[in-house]
């Protein structure tokens, strides 16, 4: 079977648009988690329990569309590492939408209850976890490796936000031991986060593999 | 330039070999970082932190084997299959390989303080997860899909008991404020482990997609 450039060039931009579909969607996911949480909102939550599905679906699809590209348009050089990047992205992602679900999970508990205190780091850490998906994608359209390397350090500011909270939160429970359960919940959403962005970082890593992988090919297998 | 089945059949045999002393490895990092915390052995778990450089230089060489062997040699059907569950298994090592040194960075801190209680269920927990990843690495050698799917059932077990600490973690907050700490250190340390079995079971996933994915490959894409 013969094919065209012209079609598996199409091939490779359905294949990135479908990877960008997922990550809106991954995207929309952990803004919702996190809105259900801090605006006490359990419907929203709950809305992001039955995107899951149609996340796993999507991964379903994906890894398929890269074996079938892989299978019949055999594609070398940078072309084959952008299928094999795609592979790896796309796992990141669905991990991304299990752990916006864990988070919502855990906002239907803590919704039942009185807040234990008013929420200003977990918001922040959020926002800087969402701009962080968004701009792995954004490199990810770009091969921007740059971007892609960086990640890495805005990953460090997650992580010393997650540390805060740690310490704030033990606080409040040894203070006021009857909060421990709530405060345990706020940190486990909080190590999702970080986790959400240490998955954003792997994205920045795919993209070096994807676009920097030729120069250091040269090894025989 | 041609290649020889022998030489292709030789590279894949290559690449699950490479796959399992990756595989290996990890293993030997979840029962050190266990051992170090329930031993209170500092010293093993300092050897996991050192052991991290290792897993992240194996990762890079399985994805660079996986994308030469489909530059190179192109393969169709199952053996593309198997190369590209390769690039999945390995991501899930190496998250798993993190996973056991977040545990032993955890270990190091708790071992400077008194134990808050017996490890029981906790070791009963890593015993199952261990049990869950040799599992998932034997089946991976065997393309055994009934098991590859159990691993989610395996998985619940795992879930069960996670849960089952949170609760008696949270209780002994309330008793003791002053282990608030070392508890939700103790808990972290749950979560992990949770996690490590979470990616036992995406190995699963990657062993039905590998044997399995042929008999769905019907689309066009």
């Amino acid at each position: 079977m013969k094919h065209t450039d012209k079609q598996f060039s199409d091939q490779l931009k359905s294949l990135q648009a479908d990877i960008l579909k997922m990550g809106s969607l991954v995207e929309d996911m952990i803004a919702r988690c996190v809105k259900a949480l801090v605006k006490r909102d359990t419907h929203l939550a709950n809305e992001v329990l039955e995107q899951e599905n149609q996340v796993n679906q999507l991964e379903v699809e994906i890894d398929e569309i890269c074996v079938q590209l892989l299978a019949l348009y055999q594609p070398a050089a940078s072309d084959l590492r952008f299928v094999a990047a795609g592979l790896k992205i796309n796992t990141d992602l669905e991990r991304m939408g299990d752990l916006a679900v864990n988070i919502s999970e855990q906002a239907i508990k803590l919704n039942q209850e009185e807040p234990i205190k008013p929420y200003v780091d977990l918001p922040l850490m959020a926002e800087k976890t969402q701009a962080m998906v968004k701009q792995a994608l954004d490199a990810f359209v770009k091969r921007d490796v740059v971007t892609g390397k960086m990640m890495g350090s805005i990953d460090d500011v997650v992580d010393d936000l997650c540390g805060k909270i740690f310490d704030d939160l033990t606080t409040v429970i040894k203070e006021r031991p009857e909060t421990a359960e709530r405060a345990i919940r706020l940190l486990m959403v909080s190590r999702h986060l970080e986790r959400i962005a240490d998955h954003a970082t792997n994205i920045g890593e795919a993209i070096t593999f994807m676009v920097e992988g030729e120069d250091i090919r040269h090894g025989n297998i």
